[in-house]
């Protein structure tokens, strides 16, 4: 039985990362799975938050937004309501932990590393797209790093390679890498981020509807695996190319 | 090898589930995982949020939040900050997801029961209390709201039970519900929400240090499972008592 | 004519002051008048606030907060509202002064007490439980610092003790320690602080309905002086005590 | 032994009160104790908060605010700050229950009446300055509705006049009306509101060193009564005047 | 004597004006004014504010944002501040006065169109580039609601064209559409805004240095109308394509 | 065709400039433009915001604000809405950057000066008259910084005079300095902000209904350039004055 885009169960959406989708920022890149968008900068400063001075270790960390319109029907800006959401606060709070996963805190130094990800349209996946281009626009920025000597010589503050895939069982099957209709339709709903070598840095799982057994649970996760191997090539792939 | 407070692995701290903790609330405990004490209460209101209105179905949602004094070191009261911190949110979110899983929104009806979980005081795992404390309020006002009517004659709202429980590696051990000291040496950490039936509602995996293999995380959720099952026979024995 | 609770007009509810609550701060009471029930935390830190410094005085202040369910209707939290309400700043000003009206801030030393008072139950007279309950918590916190010679060696930073009381006009009559049925009947409200040899830190009155004249006044105020001296008493009896 | 400016203990600084000072308000007076200056505007408008609707009750509210320059130091603006200080609140409560102590509100009929007191200049006793101008702004905006038929033919909404006024203990002597330099060296100050008829709305008395005894108390409750009496009428007869 | 970029002073950067970036918004444009990029969508829901109701008759509002690393150095969240700044506050309402001047309301109906203009890279003239850009988004999103019927047949909202540019006098020298550098370096700085037949919506001229006379105002403003019926061809030429 | 209140379309309303309106200020005037009155303080402080501290030059700066019943419907305080508004936002900014242009930050050392612009009544034109006032506010505080030696001896902060005022196109005829009842009928809209030499610091044209031409924008030019010559001259008088 075919998916909505006629995907097989383990099939990825078409996934393009750019690089230098900015002149500005240290690193950057426009990251889409499918219809689901997200440009991620990377901005390197000296110096890290004053509860870290002095500690001769580094901090990277992350924020995500929407833009308004990058679903189907517009949001309220954050910075119109003066707030930030709690789904907003959550997925900021993911991409950070699961980049700081391949971070050596001592090889980067006392610089801070700030990964921007803002969705421009939205199709389900946002947060995996994000960690995944997130990662791309880091390892841009290290180099970077490294070239300004703001990084010490012969550290490498990379410790691997991070990507992220959604997974769900929908009408019983479990699928790799929902779209949104997939998604909401899902009775199960999980993220999972992977390094490079196939171990897991987060897992988070939650019943939408029925709560879900141990068998489930491996199909997911076993489908998740191979999707984020799939991407880490893809990431390999897109570094190796000379930045746009 | 023992633990710091020399429990086996796969022990729970001592629970204690205290009912009627309130008088004003519809439901109300005040829940301890060793020395994690949350303060839960249920506030049953006629009615839902505008977005479900005439919809025939209920809503159930929860707010976290801990006393300032609740840890070692004075936090700042997000009231006076004038905002809410990610974790905050993050945990307000999980609370509220793990309990309307076990809920039949057509058979509460349109009424809303609020959870609040005050963390009186912390010791590592106030959220896996939280959720578990919060279910026992929420059972009693069910029933405080069958009582009054508001839910319909032979209706069931409550599909079930649900409880929480942390894991994580400590030192390459795979530990059962972990205190503070524990939970900051943790290299993985888990939280892993159950249903009575044994199935999995949300289980969130973090890498702290290192990434975790299947082989680790399998070990984690036989050890949640089984926690998550004790906390279920605690729950039942605590409603099986007369309400203080 | 006896009162609702079957006390005489000059009888303060049942009062029990419980040091000991918290493993966490160093000063630390569950107070209760009745089935007012409020938790007060002392926390003692180095240093004072940036206006203070270089100045050799120390510094008190203290935050009043009521949990969402300790009313009979469930009450917004002021951090989700992103703003403390007028009568919240008010109470947790008065707390403050009331402290203060008893500490010697050059005994004392650049150090800082915050003391959280927050209500886990609310029958009326929270600000005056709080007051009489966070001077034990700070008269411990205080002996901590002592103990761990943040404050010099035969130095006293309190100068006596201070409790508070509520006295009002219910149906013509005065009396005193009212309890939230007759505070809401009652036509005029004051709020009475003194410090143990019976003199005033803060009087405050409110006529409700009808002004009140000049006998009226100094029967309250007779009414207070009183309760104040019994609470002082049992601030004695639990001081004395070892903590829990 | 006479004080800083040469008045006697019992003697109010001079006190102007000038109707009419703006075009758009119902009511409105620039009142002056001495060199303090407070702009008080009363607007009315017809219906009531959400919360009164259909009680056939009219409601009074208070908002007070000091512009930045209006003291010695700039002080920062909270509309700039986004959020109001505690000593804002309290003095806008204060103002309000003042106000509403003289009001009936079924004659009042369901219109709103709010008094913006905005001190344009500081020195001491902006708080009783601005009762005693709000008053008469609100006398003028109850007889502006009565001739616009807000209010029903034959009913008078006021039930009295008020003002208040503060009082002092400074260097052991009971002062009326601290200006602000006896202000902060007053050992004990208190701010009393009063009606026409000599009795209390308010009494808040607050040992800023000392705490005071009850004979302290006497004389300067004495002392207020008098004051309020002298403002009274003085209230009088600004209002027997034709408004500017 | 050339321009930093070679341009001459009356030529404008390279513009392009791409429609169709978005699947879910009404009406979307990226437009670039050299390296200058903004995103623009417009949203279209039925009804009007509250305010507006009933009045047969349409609104038309815009917000303004940057991404945070839009520019050289990255800029703090307005979301993550909790507060909007001046200038973005002031874009927006410049960018909304702007593209009304061309709507007539009763054609509209009573729907909302809100434009959303998030700078994706600054270069200079980011709100010019956004006026220019939204215009063609609207017109987009008219022609929408004509499909839709929510507009009535055989009316038209848009009573014309819209674009805008930025003049400056760099080195005593007026210039066209100053890129970043430029900007930073004018004496004086000016953004018009015109309609498509060559008459004023809005002037804004500033001195960033010197005042400026007569004869500097009329050169940029002859070069700013030139600059604005480029534009305005551009943006035809646009919309007879067909969007992406 | 005589105007509203009997005015030629060149001629100012009464303008009053009155010195030395607050006791604590460097600086103060109360301006009046007809009924719009603005109170405007000029506050002096050594020592600059920190991105400026350690250039040798000082910073002006300026916040505008309305009390709530300035105008003739009551308006929400800023400071209860927790948020500055976006008219209050642009015009504090226009205040602040006219002022700056008629200083020299260098012969201003490292000082301070804010300018606040409170409108006490509005009637049109509050943002013009409080350019105005403000302007002689600031030279009062330039010379008391002086006076204070907090400006080296022989250096002259202020580089020459600065006005503002209104014109517009109301009923096809040019006006200059609109009251409210024009202000709403105008077609154009424009605030001119003039040195005393003549020459332009601001321009802002707005096209209230149908977009102006260059002919319209001329007229408005040469009416808006001779009544700031006129307040230009107004000030001076003022200046001369003895402060009352």
């Amino acid at each position: 039985m075919s998916r909505i885009d006629g995907r097989t169960p383990e099939q990825l959406r078409p996934v393009t990362i750019e690089r230098g989708w900015s002149k500005h920022a240290e690193g950057s890149v426009l990251v889409s799975f499918g219809d689901t968008k997200v440009f991620c900068t990377a901005s390197v400063t000296e110096g890290v938050p004053r509860w870290r001075k002095g500690s001769g270790e580094g901090w990277v960390t992350a924020e995500y937004s929407m833009l308004p319109r990058s679903t189907n029907t517009r949001g309220d800006r954050e910075s119109v309501r003066g707030k930030i959401g709690g789904r907003t606060h959550e997925i900021s709070r993911l991409i950070g932990r699961s980049l700081r996963a391949v971070i050596d805190y001592k090889a980067l130094g006392e610089n801070t590393i700030v990964l921007d990800c803002d969705v421009l349209q939205a199709d389900g996946g946002t947060r995996t797209a994000a960690i995944t281009g997130a990662y791309v626009a880091l390892a841009d920025a290290v180099t970077w790093a490294q070239g300004k000597k703001l990084v010490k010589a012969g550290r490498q503050p990379l410790t691997g390679t991070v990507a992220a895939v959604s997974v769900g069982i929908v009408d019983g099957a479990p699928l790799l890498d929902l779209c949104y209709e997939e998604d909401v339709r899902a009775e199960t709903d999980m993220n999972v981020v992977c390094t490079g070598d196939g171990r897991f840095v987060e897992v988070q799982g939650t019943a939408e509807a029925e709560p879900f057994d141990r068998k489930e649970l491996n199909a997911l996760l076993d489908l998740a695996t191979g999707g984020c191997a799939d991407l880490a090539a893809l990431q390999r792939t897109a570094l190796d190319r000379t930045a746009g």
